[in-house]
C-alpha cells in the first residue's frame, strides 16, 4: 500500500498505520516526520513516535526503533558470538540500521566486521537520524560494502568468515532472495569450517511457512540447527525468532557474560533456546 | 471510551480497535459480534476475529482469545504448580474464561478448586460462547464463588490453600483491589505455610509502575519473590510478566512435565524466570 494511507491526521493527531497483515493493524501515535526520502530499492522514513521514539519505516513496515531495537539486535548479535569460542571474523549481511555493527563492535577479540547492505541509504539515514540504534559513529573495523547481500557470498573469494549474522527485512522487496536456499548454500561455503551463522526467521505464529522452510532449508546444510526466542514489541505478536546454522558448535560458552547491554545476559542466552510446544510441533521436534 | 467508537465497518470490513495506550492502538478484523451484553460490573462482548479467533473483550479490553489465550492460561497455571511439590487445595481468583480453572484441572492430585469470580456473566459466556478457551464444561472438582475476590480472601475462615492464582484483569475497573498490598497480606493468611501464590503483574515496559509496585508488595510479604515472562501476542507489546510469591519453596520440581499442553514443557518453565537486564534494572536486581 502507499504510504500516503500509512500516514493520517486524525484531528490534531499524527497517526501511523503498520498493516502487517491484512487482519490486524498497529496504529502509533507520532510526533514528526523526521525524514523521509525515496532511495532507488525502497522508501526509507524515519518518525518519532510517542510509544517507541523514533522508528525507521521501509515501505510502510517498521524495522527499529529507538526504544525497543536493541532487543532484536543484542538477541541477533550476542547469541551466535557467545556460542562460537573465538571469533575473529564477522560477516553482517543487512543490518541497514547498523545496531548489529555495534553489537559486534562490543567484542574485543573480533578483527574485522564487513557489513554488506543493499541500501546505503538506509546507513547514512540511520547513522544520521536513529543515533540510539546505530550508535552514530561506526566502529573502525566495521567494513561498509555496499552491495546485493547473495551477490557478495556468492562471489567472495578472499575472505572465511567465522561467524556470519543475516540482518534481513521480510521476504518481500529487496530481502526475498536472504530466504532461499541457494543463499544459505552460499553462506555455508563463506563460513571457516567451524564456522555458523544466524538469521533473523520471522514469527512462529505470523509467518509459520517462512519460519519452518529456514529450518528445513538449513537443516539440509548445517549438522546443527538451532532456533532461539525472543520478544520484540513493535514485530506483529512480539514473537520473534533467529535460527542458528553451525559447523561445529552448538553450546554456549562457559564464563561470565561481560558486555554491556539492554537485554542480553547469561541466563537468556542460555535460555533463549527453549521452544514452546506449538514451535517444537511445527518444526516437527518430539518432545 | 465507549464502545461504539471501538467497533467500526470501514468499507466491507468490521475493525475492533483497542486503544490500550494514548498512542498505541491495535486493529483486529472482525467476521462478526457474537455476543454482546451488559453486566452489572462491565459490557461483554465476545467478537470472532481473523487473526485471533473469538476473543473476550470487558469493557473494550481484550482479555483472552481462542488463538493465543492459552499461552497466558498455561503460564499462569503450570508454572506455580510445578514448584509446589503437592498441590491440593488451589484458588483462583478472577479467571472468569475458565482458562485457569481448566489447566488447574489438568493435574490430579489437585482435590478442591475454588474459583473466586466477581462477574459470573463473564463465566456464562466464556463457557458458552469461548469453549477453547474454556473447555467448555468445568471439571466437577471446580467450585464457583461468585463474589468480590479481596472480600473473600478477607472472610475466608474455612481453607487454607496451597496455591493461590491470581488472574485478574489490568488495574482498571473491577480489578484495582486485587493490586493493592491489603489485598495480598490476606492472600498471604489464607496459604498454608508453605504455599506460594502467583498473579499476572503486566507489561514491564507499558505498566512498569505496577510491575515494579507488584515487586515491591511481595517482596514485603514473601521470603521468595520470583518474576517470570512469557510472550503474549494480543497483550500490548507481547512482553508480559507474572510474579510468584512464596513461603517455602523455590525450584521446579524435578521429573517430566506429563501435561497436555500447547506452549508450556519443562524448558519452558525453567527458562521464563531468566530476565533481561532492564527487567533486572526496574526492579533493582544486580547482574
Amino acid at each position: 500500500m502507499k504510504t500516503e494511507e500509512c500516514l493520517q491526521r486524525i484531528g490534531d493527531d499524527l497517526w501511523f498505520t503498520e498493516i502487517d497483515r491484512n487482519n490486524l493493524k498497529i496504529d502509533y501515535r507520532i510526533k514528526e516526520v523526521v525524514y523521509r526520502e525515496n532511495s532507488p530499492l525502497q522508501e526509507i522514513i524515519v518518525l518519532d513516535s510517542y510509544d517507541f521514539g523514533r522508528m525507521l519505516v521501509l515501505d510502510d513496515a517498521v524495522q527499529t526503533t529507538s526504544g525497543d531495537g536493541y532487543i532484536y539486535n543484542e538477541m541477533i548479535s550476542h547469541v551466535p558470538l557467545n556460542i562460537h569460542p573465538s571469533p575473529k571474523n564477522v560477516l553482517i549481511i543487512g543490518g541497514g540500521d547498523c545496531g548489529v555493527a555495534r553489537e559486534v563492535s562490543k567484542y574485543s577479540n573480533v578483527e574485522r566486521i564487513d557489513m554488506v547492505e543493499i541500501d546505503e541509504m538506509v546507513v547514512r539515514t540511520s547513522l544520521k537520524y536513529l543515533p540510539e540504534v546505530s550508535g552514530g559513529k561506526p566502529d573502525p573495523r566495521v567494513n561498509f560494502i555496499f552491495q546485493d547481500g547473495t551477490c557478495y557470498v556468492k562471489e567472495n573469494r578472499d575472505y572465511l568468515y567465522d561467524v556470519i549474522i543475516i540482518d534481513s527485512s521480510d521476504p518481500v522487496g529487496p530481502a526475498v532472495k536472504l530466504f532461499e536456499l541457494d543463499f544459505y548454500k552460499d553462506v555455508y561455503d563463506n563460513l571457516c569450517k567451524d564456522g555458523l551463522m544466524v538469521c533473523q526467521s520471522e514469527s512462529p505464529i505470523f509467518y509459520t511457512e517462512i519460519f519452518t522452510k529456514i529450518y528445513k532449508n538449513l537443516s539440509s546444510l548445517f549438522p546443527i540447527v538451532k532456533p532461539y526466542m525472543a520478544t520484540v514489541p513493535t514485530y506483529p505478536g512480539g514473537f520473534w525468532t533467529f535460527t542458528i546454522g553451525s559447523k561445529k558448535y552448538s553450546d554456549v560458552n562457559p564464563g561470565k557474560f561481560d558486555k554491556e547491554t539492554k537485554y542480553v545476559n547469561r541466563e537468556i542466552i542460555e535460555s533463549c533456546f527453549a521452544l514452546p510446544n506449538f514451535v517444537k510441533e511445527e518444526l516437527g521436534i518430539i518432545n
